[in-house]
């Protein structure tokens, strides 16, 4: 049975409007996070069920259809509360005065500590990107292509990168994401308490890093034909 | 319920030895590619049960104990013919002798050719990687780090990487190994059918490939302190 998700579904309670907003917005974090939750371990999205996410949240499952139209729609929220901390730690990172002597090192450290910070969220996008529901692997697919193409775009002003055509951008974007989301996968799988083990991923990841902006000093892309 | 494996539990049948080997490796293989089967879609290795792979293999549960000792010990076999073949097809690329001009376009061709015909055991890997049960999951990073380890081997004699030491390679490696499983990624999510994306994913890996190897030639490790 799926809820239309209409006016008087979403406010049953008799309380004031605010009061009611911020109960419903508490719920549906609290169905949110109880995905992440039980996605801590070995779990992949669509075994979840509907009713098991409503339990761990504390709320009966027609409560959970005042929030979404099922676990697909959930699913899709998780990717853009992702993406949109992700988008918001660039946006930080763009306008905060970075010396470039060491701008590659410190977006590292940023975006590593950032990951590390964001544990369930990033775990969620590392594991379903590969093996999700379709719906959600495509979602995650489609943020990372769109992480990509940002990337692109803020490095295209770079002096040294003034040899990249468009496209080929992209494609050193697309090996510093790649490259990330290998790092971050370490960082998952570290235990959080082993700071030797946290501190070698990421001078493994500043090191990856470099060699391809090295590389990037030097590439000519071909014209177009 | 979890049979011993003795000779007798392995060998009921009446029959001459070779013909009971040859029917045991049979319905191991069997057991290999119904789990393998049964991975092709949203479902992951810790969903699949040790039943339901015995009935798309079409033995009996008791049958399956013949051959493993439960479902951890499938997956381990798994990720052993997963990374045999990849390991034997980095034998044959290092023993065939390619023109160094193109040493890695020609490479990235092979792996993604490579995947592509062995697709079923490379969506395993990619999904388990992340996601699949704990000792499953350790064992795919164990064996994706020796397979870095082996590259970096692979790549040491060449005079434009002198300027490595072997930490440096390895991470070095691990890029080249991370970018192989990003387009990998790509061309298991891509319709087989479509010639032209799957020549871009190609093309644009062996960019990525080339870059790495740019920033490389450049690349001076620091002195060991």
């Amino acid at each position: 049975m799926r809820l239309k998700r209409t006016a008087s579904a979403e406010t049953p309670e008799s309380a004031p409007a605010g009061v009611r907003d911020e109960r419903k917005q508490r719920t549906r974090k609290a169905l949110l996070d109880a995905a992440l939750i039980l996605l801590d371990g070995e779990r992949s999205f669509s075994s979840l069920s509907l009713r098991e996410v409503a339990k761990v949240a504390g709320v009966v499952p027609a409560a959970f259809y005042r929030h979404f139209t099922g676990m697909d729609e959930l699913g899709m929220s998780l990717v853009d509360d992702s993406f949109h901390t992700l988008h918001q730690m660039m946006r930080g990172a763009r306008s905060a005065p970075l010396p470039p002597a060491n701008l590659v090192a410190r977006s590292v450290e940023t975006f590593l500590l950032y990951a590390q910070a964001h544990r369930l969220h990033f775990q969620f996008i590392a594991k379903e990107r590969v093996s999700g529901s379709s719906s959600v692997r495509l979602a995650i697919r489609k943020e990372l292509r769109l992480w990509t193409s940002e990337l692109a775009t803020d490095l295209a002003p770079f002096p040294k990168l003034k040899g990249f055509n468009g496209d080929d951008l992209r494609m050193m974007a697309g090996l510093v994401v790649n490259a990330m989301m290998g790092a971050t996968e370490l960082i998952l799988d570290a235990d959080i308490n082993d700071a030797a083990e946290l501190a070698r991923i990421h001078q493994l990841a500043q090191k990856q890093l470099m060699l391809i902006f090295l590389g990037a000093a030097q590439w000519k892309s071909k014209p177009a034909q």
